[in-house]
């Protein structure tokens, strides 16, 4: 469907891949604007993408004026404003069983292990590599099997988190563990995670959000 | 209102505070029961709880027999189960606004200052107390400037983060300003947080969800 939305994003961000994710499965076309987090400095620190978002973090998500900022609003914004096919399920148990895995990740794992955070345990507190690569272990290790349990305590499990259609806590756990495997988890003690993870990748809504997908990402 | 709600929680947890601010402002009646998060080694780490949440963080609500976790999920399903004041605004993009303030809290502040992190830098990065401090100072300073901005970018200015009715985004933030006093932020910089805060305060459903007021606090 055609719209006046724009994504300001970064390839490899995992935050921004959950973004892609959701608006490919509300079949939403929109406008591509990368932000390269990590050259000139981090343009996201620029004033002109500042005065976009305070927090000078991506994504943020343009409808014509309107401007959505952090993933879970953006996603959130997407289905309460668009038709096509639902993200959240309609009981509201459901709801929050599916919303408690999406911010399972994006509080207790994402938000650990990102850029800024990882740079300032170099920077700032002087933490060897071999200590960063701990740190980032621990917490996706300890996430990811917390995950693997919740995703049991449900009614219906199905071929994704939440029964047999994708939606938002697979737009969160599926970047989640591309991620995890940058980083060399091992996934063996996760194979709920693995199943959902496999069938996601086949899907064109997923297949055109990844990373290496992007017109941003380095050419191979 | 009478009500089927409990709440697991510890009086100090500004995740667990936020629920109550929450519950107040909605009108429910709920048990609360309190899971020590130090003694004894942490009872959220108890087989027990772990069979509520494996996450083993609070809070966690019951109803009846569902178990909800994550903060942000709780809220969302009081506003989507109960009647009473509603918690955020109808039209979506304001729905946004507010769901972004309590994300930039609930992602980026809260989960890099918690028990959990502090403890881990402490026994397994061997940070010291100094930079630990430093740690702490750096994403809340940080953290709260941005959404000092963040609130500036509403057509709706009022006595609350959005509008003249306190709701979900509130919520969020006094347990978070609370948090910040405790490591003697300077708020100087925050003239908009202030005011919120002191605006809030005086409401008796940010009175009574305090963590000072709660049963299992120590006595003074």
């Amino acid at each position: 469907m055609k719209s006046g939305l724009t994504l300001f994003g970064y390839w490899r961000s995992s935050a921004v891949y959950r973004v892609r994710i959701a608006l490919n499965l509300k079949g939403l076309e929109y406008r591509n604007l990368p932000v390269h987090l990590i050259e000139n400095g981090g343009e996201q620190h620029k004033p002109e993408f500042r005065a976009l978002n305070p927090q000078e973090l991506i994504p943020v998500l343009q409808d014509g004026q309107r401007v959505i900022r952090q993933s879970l609003a953006i996603i959130e914004y997407l289905e309460e404003s668009f038709a096509g096919p639902r993200l959240l399920p309609v009981d509201p148990r459901d709801r929050a069983h599916v919303r408690a895995i999406a911010l399972a990740i994006a509080c207790d794992i994402h938000p650990l292990n990102n850029l800024r955070v990882l740079q300032y345990l170099d920077r700032d507190l002087g933490v060897e590599p071999a200590g960063r690569d701990r740190w980032v272990q621990h917490w996706l290790s300890k996430g990811l099997s917390a995950i693997e349990a919740l995703l049991s305590d449900d009614d219906v499990v199905g071929a994704y988190c939440h029964g047999d259609m994708p939606g938002l806590a697979d737009a969160f756990l599926i970047p989640q563990i591309y991620n995890a495997q940058r980083f060399s988890v091992d996934m063996t003690p996760f194979p709920q995670l693995q199943k959902i993870y496999a069938n996601c990748l086949v899907l064109p809504a997923f297949e055109r959000a990844k990373p290496e997908n992007q017109p941003d990402a380095p050419k191979p």
